[in-house]
Order: C-alpha cells, then sequence, then structure tokens
C-alpha cells in the first residue's frame, strides 16, 4: 500500500486522535494549566510508544516536561534525524472572540479549528502518521534513518529551559540533520519550505552633552545638542542607497545565490496586498533588492524608539542634556551578532560631536541567523519529499523575524531543514486557530517520503 | 550742585524709600498677594507725584494694575521719552533658601537684599532720582524731554494685559523713543548696553508611516520608518558648516555691522567660565562666528525634544508608526516668524519619503527680534549718558533669549533703548535676589544725563 493511499485510510483515526490531543489546554504561560501541559506529554508518550516508537520518555526541565521519542533504524549505519516540534500551545484568550470551545475543536469541512491545531499539535502529530504510512508503504519494520522526536513543552513561554535540556541530553539528541515543523508554507497551492530566519541584535544608545537642559535661547546655537547628534547618528546610519552605512556592517554579509534568488522571484507575491497588510503607502528599502529579499535576506538597522528633551505638551524651549534611542539590527548569514555590536559601537564612537559622550548598551548577545544550504543534499531531500506528496514544485521563503533554531542547530552542530505545513492565515497566537486537514495530510505524506530520500541523500 | 553730588547726598534716602517699596511683596503669580501688587502701584504712585510728576495715575487691568507718570517738558516741542519697567516681583519660595527675609530688605555693605531689589523695583526708582538730580544739575523745574514711565503689575506673569493696555493707551503712551530697564550688563566695571534680543518662533513635527506599529521582522527593510524619516529630516535640518539648511532660512537675516562685531569683541568674554556655566565641555555651532556671536546675533533651529516608538524598559523590536519633534528656531533681524514659519513647512514637505506624511503646528504667530540701530541718535545718546555716569566707554551687548519687548517697539511705533545696570548674578528669580547699591546710583546718573542727551540728540 502506498503511503498516500495509507494515510488517506487513516484520515478518520488521525483526525480523532489529533482532536483528543488538542482538547487538553496545554497552555505553558498560564500556571493554572500547568497540570494540562504534563498531561499533554502524557498524552503524546503514550501515543508514540502505541505508534511503535522503541524508545518514548519525558523529559523533565525546571518548566514544563519535554517528550522525546526514538525509533532505531534497522541499518547501524543510517542517518539519524530530530525533528522539533511542541506541545505546548498559547493562551486561548479573548475567550469571547472565539466562535468555538478552543479545547474543544470542531470539524468544519477540511478544516479543524481548536488552540494548537496548527501550532504545533497537528504538526507533531503528522510525523507519527507519517511515519506509519512510510513503514506501510516500505513493508520494513522501521524507518530508514534512526528517527528522533524532541517535542518540548515551553515554546509559547520563550523556551527559557530549552537551551539547557539540549546541553544536557547532546548525547541523546546526536544526529545528522534536525527537521524543523513548526512554520508556515508561503499557500495552500504553493507548497514552499522556509530555509532561512533572520538573526537579531539590539542596543539602546544614549548620548550625554550638557549636564543639565539648557535654555535655548541664552546657550542655544553654541552648545552641543545631544538630541542632534542623535538625529546626525541615527541618519547616517544609512546611506543614499538605504543601505546600512555602519562601517564593516556587510563585510560576512551571505549574498543570496542566483539559484534561491530566482526561486524567491517565482513566489507569486502581491506587492499590493502586502502593503495593505503592512498598514503602509509605500514600500522602502535597500535599492536593488525585491521587497521579499529586504525582510528575508537582506539585513537591517531599525529605529525602534527614540526620545528626548520635552515630550510634553506646549513649549519648553531647551537644549535637552540627554537623547536616547532603541535600535535593532536584523541579521543574515554570516554575520556574527557580537562582532556586529562591535562595529555599532564603533560606528557611534566615530560620530560622537565633541562635547557629547555616549552609552551603548546591547540588550544581550543577540541572535544569529539560520539558513538552510538549498543545495545541501539534506534540503534537496526535503524538497523532493515534499513535491512528491504536492505533486508540485516546491518553493522556498525565508522568514524575516528571529528565532532559537540557530541554537537548536549549534548545539546538535547539524544543520536545519524546515518541514512544515502551516498557513499564514491559521490564526495561530490568535482566536479561531485552524488547520487545513488536507495540509496536515500532506505533511504526513512528506514525512513518509522524507526519511527515505534523507537516508539516501545523506549516505551518498 | 552737579547730578553726581546730588545722588551722593540722596543715598540714604533713596536707599530708605526703595527698601520700603521692597518690604511691599507684591508677587503677581500668588493670589495671596494681589492686594500687595495693588499696594506697590499705590505706594510707587504716591512716590512718583511727591517727586513732581505732573500726572500720575494708576491703570487697571483685568490683571493686576500699572502705573502711569507723566512729566512734560517745558518746550512742548521736546521729544518724549516712554520708559518701561515692572512693579511686581517673582515668588520668593523656596523661602528656607533665603538667609534674609526677602521682603525685608537688609544692606549688607553696597549690597541690598531682598526680592525685587535689582528685577525691577530698584531699576525703576532710580529713574525717580535721576530725573531729580537732572533737575538739579540743571536748574530747571522740568525734564529736558516729555518724561513718561510705565510701570507694570504681571510681568513676572506672563504680562497677560500689557499689550491689551499698550493698544488701549496707544494715544497716551505716544513717544519717540522707549526706554527699557529690566536688564542687565556685562559686569559691573564693563558697563554695556543691550542692543537686540532674538526673537523665536517653535513648532511640533509630527510624521506618520503606516498606520499600526509593524514588526520589525516582519516588515522591517521593506517599509519606511517614520523615526528614520524624523531623523533625517533634523539631522539635514543643519548643514556641514552648522548652518540651518531650511531653504531661504537667512534670507532676511541682518548681518551684524562691523562696529558692532567690534565693540562685542572688546567684551572680556572668558570662554571657559562660560563653558562651566553651560555645563558643558566644548563649544559648538555656526562656522566664522565667536560664541557671543552665536548665542546673540545668529539665528538657530534646536531640537528641544522629540519621541518615537518604543521608550520603555526592554526590547521591543517595532517599526513605530510615528515619530514627533518639538523644534524651536531663535531668529534675527529681519527674519519674520511667520516666513520662517511657511520655510519649515516646506522642507519638511519636500524631506518626506514616500510612504510618510507630516503634520507640523506652530505653537503660536511667534516673537519678532529686537535690535537697536547702535548709529541710531538715540542709541549714541544712551551710550553717551552711561559714559558719563561710569566714566568709562560703553560696551554693546544682546540677549539670545526673545521678550515680548519687540511688541513694545512695534505698538508705540519707537525705537527700543536699553539702558539697565543689574548683574547677571543678581539672583533674579532666585533666593537672595541682590542690587549694587552703587550701580543703582549709576544708573540714576545715567538717567540724569540721559534725558539732557537725548533732547540734544533728537531734536537734530
Amino acid at each position: 500500500m502506498d503511503a498516500r493511499t495509507y494515510i488517506a485510510e487513516h484520515r478518520g483515526e488521525f483526525v480523532a486522535e489529533l482532536r483528543e490531543w488538542l482538547a487538553i489546554p496545554s497552555v505553558s504561560a498560564d500556571p493554572a494549566h500547568h497540570g494540562d501541559v504534563r498531561r499533554s506529554a502524557e498524552w503524546l508518550a503514550r501515543h508514540l510508544a502505541a505508534v511503535g516508537f522503541a524508545i518514548v520518555e519525558i523529559w523533565e526541565t525546571d518548566g514544563m516536561p519535554a517528550v522525546f521519542a526514538e525509533w532505531p533504524a534497522a541499518d547501524p549505519d543510517a542517518p539519524t534525524v530530530v525533528v522539533y516540534g511542541h506541545h505546548d500551545v498559547q493562551p486561548a484568550d479573548p475567550a469571547e472572540s472565539w466562535q468555538t470551545d478552543p479545547f474543544d475543536p470542531v470539524e468544519r469541512g477540511d478544516r479543524l479549528i481548536g488552540r494548537g491545531a496548527s501550532d504545533d499539535k497537528g504538526q507533531v502529530l503528522f510525523h507519527s502518521l507519517g511515519v506509519r504510512a512510510g513503514l506501510a508503504a516500505s513493508g520494513a519494520a522501521a524507518p530508514p534513518v534512526t528517527l528522533k522526536l524532541l517535542v518540548e513543552g515551553e515554546e509559547e513561554s520563550g523556551s527559557p529551559n530549552f537551551a539547557g535540556l539540549l546541553e544536557r541530553y547532546r548525547d541523546r539528541l546526536a544526529c545528522d540533520i534536525v527537521v524543523i515543523s513548526d512554520t508556515t508554507m508561503w499557500a495552500a497551492d504553493t507548497p514552499s519550505m522556509c530555509v532561512g530566519m533572520r538573526g537579531m541584535t539590539d542596543c539602546r544608545i544614549d548620548l550625554y552633552g550638557p549636564e543639565v537642559d539648557l535654555h535655548s535661547g541664552s546657550f542655544g546655537g553654541a552648545v552641543p545638542n545631544p538630541a542632534r547628534a542623535m538625529a546626525d547618528l541615527l541618519s547616517d546610519m544609512h546611506d543614499a542607497g538605504g543601505r546600512v552605512a555602519v562601517p564593516g556592517f556587510y563585510d560576512d554579509v551571505a549574498e543570496i545565490s542566483t539559484e534561491e534568488r530566482e526561486l524567491l522571484a517565482k513566489l507569486p507575491f502581491d506587492e499590493a496586498e502586502w502593503l495593505r497588510t503592512a498598514s503602509s503607502t509605500a514600500t522602502a528599502g535597500e535599492t536593488g533588492y525585491s521587497t521579499l529579499e529586504r525582510i528575508w535576506v537582506r539585513p537591517t538597522a531599525e529605529i525602534n524608539g527614540m526620545w528626548s528633551g520635552h515630550t510634553g505638551a506646549g513649549t519648553k524651549t531647551i537644549v535637552p542634556r540627554s537623547a536616547h534611542a532603541k535600535v535593532s539590527f536584523r541579521l543574515v548569514p554570516d554575520q556574527e551578532p557580537l562582532r556586529i555590536q562591535e562595529r555599532v559601537r564603533d560606528y557611534v564612537e566615530a560620530a560622537l560631536p565633541e562635547g557629547v559622550r555616549a552609552d551603548v548598551r546591547f540588550s544581550g548577545p543577540g541572535v544569529r541567523a539560520c539558513a538552510s544550504d538549498i543545495t545541501s543534499p539534506a534540503v534537496r531531500a526535503a524538497r523532493s519529499a515534499m513535491g512528491r506528496a504536492f505533486g508540485t514544485e516546491v518553493l522556498f521563503t525565508r522568514e524575516g523575524g528571529s528565532g532559537p533554531e540557530a541554537d537548536i542547530a549549534d548545539i546538535l552542530d547539524a544543520p536545519l531543514v524546515f518541514v512544515a505545513v502551516g498557513l499564514d492565515d491559521d490564526r495561530i497566537h490568535a482566536p479561531n486557530e485552524k488547520v487545513e486537514i488536507p495540509l496536515l495530510l500532506k505533511g504526513a505524506e512528506s514525512a513518509a517520503h522524507l526519511w527515505e530520500e534523507l537516508a539516501a541523500a545523506l549516505r551518498c
């Protein structure tokens, strides 16, 4: 029986299992639901054991538990894969905005409505259906790769204990590749793989001039004004072409490949619709790059906030003593956040006029960008698996935002592949979250092919 | 008897009169003292009538009363002078910072300590001693000019009813020259006349981009950021030489004359001391001008405040929807505030990137700069009168700040001359206000000569 047939025959059972799991309100951010998060982990552990995973463990943390499951390949030389997902969910408030009970999932046509349907229980569960479908198709007793699932319970609370968990179980999690199933595709009729996320580092810049606010009549025009120094500094941070003018900022930027650029251009991007979403009347940005390239593959410097002097009602004619700004930098491969921080410090120092001093404080070490090499065997294998499932060309996307994914790749020392079937309109983190059941089944079919494709690709 | 001898012989009487007047706590800003402001007006009216002014009237306003006194010249063709001063005083708080009772004036050596001693009762009263000294010296029964005193009672409360008073009594106040006795000299050993004050107009600039704050990961780098547009706009408002880069800003600026520039350069200006006062470690400003020129005779654009986006604790990676700034412009002759407002509006409009719109609101019509022509007969006469009293060259200063003086000149259609003997360290508006009695006597002697010099000068 081929994988698609197996999956079609098990649709009812799959949806019933998912509904059962979704009915457990595993809201990690709400202490009142911490018992439910544990019940959710226990449900998943029982489920995976029943499916046939040889090892199933609940891994405790200082917070909510994760679930680990392993199904060793028959061949000891087969590659090892870690699949990452999470079993906790966002809070459901505002409750009154839900048209159905968020924790009593409802099927409406091809949709399943309930908290966690897309983010991320539905996407975790398609892996259990997928591995069974793969075995049904191959007739084997074990998958062609050693499959390890790691499903954490605190993702919606910022994963405070996750890096520690990875460090602690580094040996148990040893792998050749990490598959992330917690993102979206371009559209239901445009299957795609995310192949990168931007990194980020952000700082607060404080400029200090005269020690007190000065009367702008008595002193204005003859002393340095830190607000003006800040305006100069922030203005000069970009050149006329919209590039970040911090010296050395682009030194380590990996240019997007021609192949990826061509594939990005194939995405059916509607700029007018995008502008409506942005509630903006115009695009802006770095010359020579499209809107999608600007948000996905190019680094930025963005003023998130600034303040100085008199901000209240009425007139106060002062030369303010200080000026402040919050600036964040989205990073792309291979920019190192700590190196960028040094560049920014140097830039600020060099920009200071006489009589103005600066304090630059970064909020932390920053987050590195991550990207999958689209020519790598793993990405090719995953693209091929999804292509077989969807029956059409799989395109590439990236994410402009930043997440902890680079840390997973780092700690486990393995490249990332994103295989996911959520949609941007799934209303994750919002009321009335839903998932498209046919896409979850395509996800399962992709997973069924994925281990076979990966085993072949990584053995070469 | 010459004026100096007369004044020396009447020192005790003068100080006694001033102490009596200073004992009336005429704090116009405090309703509890409004009765005292009226008592102060009545004291002054009685005093001026006793001195010999032919007409003495208390002029009511919607607030506190002013005192008007007139002493006509014998010669009906003699010029007419209005002397402006005020009889209300600043509040005395914080009371605990006074070493003596602010309303029980104390003589300490050559100083008289009490609220209003310098600002402005002492400076009003030297005119009554001056006119008597002038008459004693000339033997005449009336001064050589028609002398009108206008002493308002709300100056320390922002003169809310003063323009109306001037309009109402425009005919009674008709004059050839206005003498202002409410400012300071450079130093006790450097007598000087103020010959100009900067004007001012100020605005709030609001820039609006996308309709909502946007996620800087999802949108950053591809939409216009109004905070960056504001930084650009504020930064480009000055050129590299520190000149205001608003097109047309300098069109009507009257350059300082070589003569005035040379006289300003004669002032014993200690830049290191000035920097200590400014609590700044460096000067800044327009290339080609000295610090005094920058604050006195050159116009400025000054950022008084700005704000945008996230200004609280922590990180919030947004593209803010709006950015705001408060900017004031100090003006010099012959810049018209309303014309400058148009220039600034045009500048902002031209500076907007696509997708950002602006709202520019000025707080009011602005205040014009005022300046006395240092080659005019009136300034020459006043300089000569002060020179005779002080026995040394009288230099020129200006004020960087802005006041309603231009309005007086405007409404009365007469040029201004500043004759005053306060010092910057008189602690006006602060605890322990004092005045140097010898300087008040020099002020009286200057006034004694002034009417004679002015009568001669204005008749030519």
